[in-house]
């Protein structure tokens, strides 16, 4: 257990645990991906036969159609979804030591360590074995899924032998014929697996065998083309079963002595390659062209740049210092590279949610790309645009007449809610993309791409609130929607919506103005966008309807909340939650109760249209009644904590958050990675403790610090200007580390920041 | 075409029409049932083989469970529904003309014509017929399911040899292993049709052949027997082959000779009998020991004591009075004859609704029974007796602690909505039921049986209404539930709901009360119920919140309903309704839009509850905000209207409903009867133009005359005492039948009525 150096960038676990769920959750944690594909971290060689195991490798975006009946056809309602697949099998490696195969299960393993090495962008296993006939073995195996040739995955498999001389083989397998994980009694996923992937042609060129399947219904093809590379010469045999490939490596080995196979897999699809097995040529060729040692080098480079673009650092908590590299680590392991990608609620790590997107990009993930590494963020507007005509046409069955209104959850842009009132009906999706688009725009004020595509977006939201919305005594109202809370469904005048509508159509009109001074107004036109309507948005933005309660001074989630009855908070087991598991939703409407932060969630997005004191009272009102039940939630709450100067609270909201999925707080983890909680987590420390806010008055800092911290530290690029901004007890050090100089506002105060500015630390008193 | 007398009691269609779409309709039309068991129409030899036919029997009450998988899993949600079982098909009969076969499809129909006979009970099919060999024969079919033995359905199936000598044989066949109706090509009917009966036994005893099968999940089991008899002696010959048994019967006939067949069929079912084995012989036994004329002039009995009881003239529209009489019949052959079984939406006529009961009974169907033949609809409040327990469990899963909330569609008690915002959360089935049972007693003051099954029905409902309102400012509010109109779900404060539980909740008083003078306070007893708890059933009552508009002078249908936008009907296509089938629900919810009477049909059912000004007002602004999407929405606009004094508009409204079925208007008539359509037909003459009202203060008239009418009359059991209304132009004759004296109120006024009274007409103006 040498050679590897111990660093902040290594999570690690020793002695691997070989319980069923141990596993199950590793391979989530330790998945390898880059965006483009996603291998979960099964054992190369199996598990017993009665263990479960979510053997999946998964292509962003790729999908097929799945049937999702519904139990009572009404008018438009989705009855197909798309679902992720899970394309191929190339994981499996079967050692073997003088026909003694490698296995956990058996003979003896004297130490055993995983790690993901998140500078190196490589995941690993490191056992000392002994087989059942004493034979002693020292193996390495390290997997990496290439930032730099996204369809590059790699596993370097090493073995030393420690007391013996023989013969060391390895039984590499490539399996076409694989299918969804499905779990028949587990309720929460599918109990059968449909064969979405029908074999094409499977084929071996002298040793690389290259697989080509077809899924049964979006017409889609993949291809995956393995190679086996012996680091000293040997035997090479390789058999051909259907859509199962084998090759098998053998050579001799003495003790002392380590051997090593390097398997390349490559992974083309029809969406993003035309003819998918010439491209899979092309790219094994063209990875075989480095060694791998180049490519480990190539990674690391990338992730220096990385590292240094979105650096925050945490003094006084080592464990959560790793937690939330982890997660930053895991946003760039998830985050779409391309147009035709996302980020999906659980990255590329496992099937929960079938590889849907989101509105938890927009509002909890896409920030830390914006402000970090604008041309991710600029890909993440991009591929919401490649969608925007199906975004028409889902507007288009939801009635209206014109206008885009954007899927709840979605792979290449058709609706797959089952349920809608707490899927379709979430109208607000529309304003939050809108407000990507903006926030992507004041971090770079990168017109010209809000000219191409991000204006576009914009208007068409717009519109659809135009259409969604009525005038009720003055006042534009819009009536049956469901806000980001769940727990209360198709109400009128929600207040996260309204005002999520309310800047979407600002923005309309803001981006119509700039455009038009740039003399770029082709979007408009386009979509035939007339002055009049923009004045119709102006308008409407000004008779926005927020509710406001007199009584309480505080804002109701929607027209009809604070008259409900209290959730009986005192009299619900512990074990009943969350409430949606153990209720019935009908009977959860009838409460004032939250899934998660609404109004409080508007409080921060939106933190402009009202005033502190009614923030701080609505604060105090959605904190008694909001379950946390979405881990969507405590990150806002912490942030508005954080806001009102509330640091204990905030810290306490921010808790554990990080370390979701590192220790499974939630159970599900097996299922995948919760990306969402992982955005939420960064902007707990960047807006909430950093108190940033990006507007288009600027940026805008109001440093706190956790009492638990001895400091912090964080960098963000603004309009090119790279700036960190360092907080401790005493102060807080804003530094330009490159580009321009720019006004920086800290506690509402302008300052020029043309290199290292110092401002002393505020006691926020409450 | 001789021997049937033409009568009022006789629908009849002349020249059989035989495209498809024709021959399923009548065998909707035509259908034979008695409440317990029906069977479609189909012809008994068939259709060619590119013909579809729903060839159903059905059993009321008797279902197996079937899977209704929801797209997402909710907590609670139905994932099992019940559906109503095509049991067996013994309608089967092959008649040969020395050895041709009889078919309307081949050789010539020189006439034919189809009937149903509702003074006799029987409906039938007469053809003269020249096979294509020259043969000419005189065919007359007779059905009738026994009103008196209700295990009996007979086939009378007569040929006359009109110009040849030879054989006449007939295969008569029994099959046991049918299905319930699909076809892949209708997106309204199942696509996919479920093995729902597994065969048990089959058997011929002599030449009786028993079919004996269970279902596949509800473990229920029936038996069905048949036996034929030949009117002259000749040859038979059975056989049986799997579920599938037949009978071969032949004799020579002469020149102006008649053979007849008489098949029997009994159906007996495990719900009903102890051993169906055993049950259908000696039904079987029961029903040989009289010959058909008996039971024909038995069910002839049974149908004049029917009509004399619910006699309904109209004087001056012979094809309205025909459709009047055929819907009446058509509520009798589907209302079920005992406590297992109800009425269901199509009866016992089609598979639509796959035989589910609904509010339709108590609020649209029930009270032709309460008026007319209260034993059967005490049978009814006893079928909701006996799913008290059910509602129970079903108020546990939609979260309530305490009391009962019947299921909106089921069989045998469990919910079956696939969409529960427009199903479990139509909370007013409650206040339905209770009010179905109010009527019972004030129709009859039958304490006795309030005090065994009627009193624990309203408490229980009294009680969940405790457990789903709140106080508000003092007022009682009841969130989260759907009112009748299903074109705005889940909202809060819906006027009919509330009014409804307030009469629930003072029923439940009332009754308390009155079970305590009368020292039989069991039920309350054996549920716990406190003096306490009814205290707390009064204040709610009184503190029921009933949302009024100031500024409108009218009810809000609920608390957000005014507040939305107006749907636009001027640029609705008038191919774009029902709505619900063109626009995404959603989309509907946003708007003011009414799928049928909903505000105005509290107006009409809670009349008290508002003065008349009101009424009128809102009545004229949901009238412009109304589609009638439903069958269950103008007979309440025509007796609101004629309460309102607007006969013409109430005429208007009245229209055509009469002959929904007969003349197929809605399209959908193959799939079965529009049984609630039926029942508000008899209410919009009896409670809209008569202006009937049976309240705790006695039993009101306000008659009205339409002018297209000359006058109409009608019959209704109150207390015991049978009274006769006779509307003409000028007066409205009172007569009591049979019974003591009664109170009535006749335009406001309290008269005696010990024989005869005459009052003046009145004219109301507007």
């Amino acid at each position: 257990m040498k050679n590897i150096q111990s660093s902040q960038f290594i999570y690690e676990k020793k002695d691997i645990c070989l319980d069923n769920a141990s596993l199950m959750l590793e391979e989530t944690v330790f998945h390898t991906a880059n965006g483009y594909l996603g291998v979960r971290a099964c054992l190369e060689e199996g598990y017993p036969s009665d263990y479960d195991s979510i053997r999946g490798s998964y292509i962003n975006g790729f999908y097929d159609f799945a049937e999702m009946k519904q139990a009572e056809k009404l008018c438009g309602l989705c009855e197909e979804k798309q679902t992720m697949l899970n394309v191929a099998d190339s994981q499996g490696i079967q050692l073997l030591l003088d026909g003694e195969a490698f296995s956990m299960f058996q003979g003896t393993v004297e130490e055993s360590r995983r790690y993901l090495d998140m500078a190196a962008g490589v995941s690993g296993r490191q056992v000392i074995w002994r087989s059942p006939a004493g034979k002693r073995a020292e193996i390495h195996i390290r997997r990496m899924a290439s930032f730099v040739q996204l369809s590059l995955f790699t596993i370097e498999y090493s073995v030393k032998a420690l007391n013996f001389n023989g013969n060391v083989s390895f039984l590499s397998t490539h399996l076409g014929d694989v299918k969804n994980y499905c779990n028949p009694n587990d309720p929460r996923v599918a109990g059968e697996s449909f064969e979405h992937l029908l074999p094409v042609s499977a084929e071996f060129v002298e040793d690389v065998s290259f697989l080509v399947t077809r899924t049964s219904k979006s017409d889609l093809t993949v291809c995956t083309a393995v190679k086996n590379i012996l680091s000293k010469k040997g035997s090479v045999s390789t058999s051909l079963e259907g859509h199962r490939a084998a090759a098998m490596l053998a050579a001799p080995i003495a003790e002392g002595e380590t051997v090593t196979l390097v398997k390349y897999t490559v992974f083309a699809d029809s969406i993003r390659y035309r003819g998918c097995r010439t491209a899979a040529a092309r790219e094994l060729k063209k990875a075989l062209e480095l060694p791998l040692e180049e490519h480990y080098a190539a990674q690391r480079h990338y992730l220096d740049i990385f590292w240094d673009q979105s650096s925050l650092e945490i003094e006084g908590d080592d464990e959560l210092a790793i937690a939330t590299r982890y997660n930053m680590y895991q946003l760039l392991q998830s985050v779409g590279k391309d147009e035709h990608s996302n980020i999906a609620a659980k990255g590329l790590s496992g099937e929960g949610y079938e590889g849907h997107y989101f509105w938890d990009t927009e509002m909890y993930m896409q920030p830390f790309f914006t402000l970090t590494n604008p041309a991710l963020s600029k890909n993440l507007v991009a591929y919401r645009y490649s969608i925007l005509e199906a975004a028409r046409e889902n507007a288009r069955i939801l009635g209206h007449t014109k206008g885009a209104l954007y899927p709840w959850r979605t792979i290449m842009g058709k609706e797959c809610s089952g349920y809608f009132p707490s899927g379709s009906a979430q109208y607000h999706i529309n304003g939050d993309i809108a407000y990507s688009v903006v926030a992507y725009y004041l971090a770079t004020k990168d017109l010209a791409f809000i000219a191409e595509k991000g204006a576009e977006i914009v208007f068409e939201t717009a519109r659809l609130w135009m259409d969604a919305g009525n005038y009720c005594h003055g006042k534009f109202h819009i009536n049956a929607v469901t806000g980001p809370d769940e727990y209360t469904c198709i109400v009128n005048n929600n207040y996260f919506t309204n005002a999520s509508a309310q800047y979407n159509l600002h923005w309309a009109v803001r981006f119509y103005q700039l455009l038009k001074e740039a003399g770029t107004l082709e979007a408009a036109e386009r979509i035939g966008l007339t002055q009049e309507e923009v004045a119709q948005f102006a308008q409407a933005e000004q008779q926005m309807y927020l509710p406001y309660d007199e009584e309480l001074g505080i804002n109701p989630q929607d027209d009809s909340f604070l008259q409900k009855a209290m959730w009986d908070f005192e009299h619900t087991p512990k074990d009943h939650y969350p409430l949606l598991l153990y209720y019935h939703p009908l009977y959860i409407y009838r409460f004032q109760v939250c899934k998660q932060a609404d109004t409080v969630l508007a409080h921060f997005i939106y933190e402009d249209a009202q005033d502190i004191e009614t923030i701080r009272r609505s604060f105090a009102y959605y904190e008694k009644v909001t379950t946390h039940d979405s881990s969507l939630s405590t990150c806002i709450f912490s942030i508005v904590a954080s806001k009102l100067g509330l640091t204990e609270k905030a810290y306490a909201y921010f808790g554990d958050s990080a370390k979701l999925d590192l220790f499974n707080l939630h159970h599900n983890t097996k299922d995948g990675i919760h990306t969402a909680n992982m955005g939420g987590n960064y902007m707990s420390i960047v807006y909430g403790f950093g108190g940033f806010r990006l507007k288009e008055s600027g940026i805008w800092f109001s440093p706190t610090l956790p009492s638990q911290w001895k400091g912090y530290r964080f960098k963000i690029l603004y309009e090119g200007s790279q700036i960190q901004v360092a907080v401790s007890e005493k102060e807080t050090i804003f530094t330009l580390v490159k580009g321009e100089p720019k006004t920086i506002h800290v506690y509402g105060e302008a300052y020029e920041l043309a290199s290292t500015l110092a401002i002393p630390g505020k006691a926020v008193t409450i």
